[in-house]
């Protein structure tokens, strides 16, 4: 964003482009930037390994941690996909899951983050969001139309 | 953070080694992840192109958007350098510089970025941001000693 032009700027994807390069990128990336902030609005920003599982996130934080009280608390996230010039915001309702509660998520998320919170003598949660709201964009010539998914809906 | 270890970890790095990479990092980049929140502890979390002075950053976004809004009534920013797997965190107070206050700066970061808020039509404000709280690192085993700067003072 506001970010300087390449030499020869590939041209503006279209949003049904972007829906299938977002969906490429959450299935083949590991790691996402996690915002949230405190009631008294303080912000944070952390990097979280998560598993996609085709419509949701989950990723797991121990369950004392900033990130985790934040987010619980807020019930929302907004998490970003990189680099920088080719980011996928994703915004939505969060539900808290307990270790324990759902084994399959649980071996899913193992083998994504290369992590297993279960094996972990902090206590950790697994936070899982469902996108509500998407966006898509590398230069400035895409801030246009970066709106892929609104409130649940694809929009292409 | 929490990610797969890669087939052969590197070695963690020295704060010292960290404090070289980081800097080296801020000169040679164009954007970091900003996060934000409003007085209601709604998360917020955009990239943006910067300009780092070699004590400070400074970015640029529109007087009105969210970002500015929200780090104003903070007086404080909590922003990352990425990839994931090779971090810097800086947190620190900030101070908004209005357009036309500073002419070697916006030169500068005009210069930085690749664009110019004096040209454009909407209003922007300069934000400018004094790291007192600085970490790095890159997979799980630099978690430890991630903290290079606290309360503005390096700590190697």
């Amino acid at each position: 964003m506001s970010g300087e032009a390449p030499e020869r700027p590939e041209p503006a994807r279209s949003r049904s482009q972007r829906r299938i390069d977002a969906l490429a990128k959450l299935r083949s990336q590991i790691d996402l930037w996690v915002a949230s902030a405190d009631e008294l609005g303080g912000a944070y920003l952390v990097p979280l390994s998560y598993y996609w599982d085709d419509s949701t996130l989950t990723i797991a934080t121990p369950r004392a941690s900033r990130t985790a009280r934040n987010l619980v608390r807020a019930g929302w996230a907004r998490v970003a996909l990189g680099p920088t010039r080719d980011v996928v915001i994703i915004e939505g309702p969060l539900e808290a899951i307990p270790i324990g509660a759902d084994a399959r998520l649980e071996d899913a998320h193992a083998q994504a983050t290369g992590f297993d919170p279960r094996t972990l003598a902090e206590q950790y949660v697994y936070l899982q969001i469902t996108p509500h709201n998407i966006q898509a964009w590398r230069e400035a010539n895409e801030l246009e139309d970066r709106q892929l998914m609104r409130r649940g809906a694809w929009l292409d």
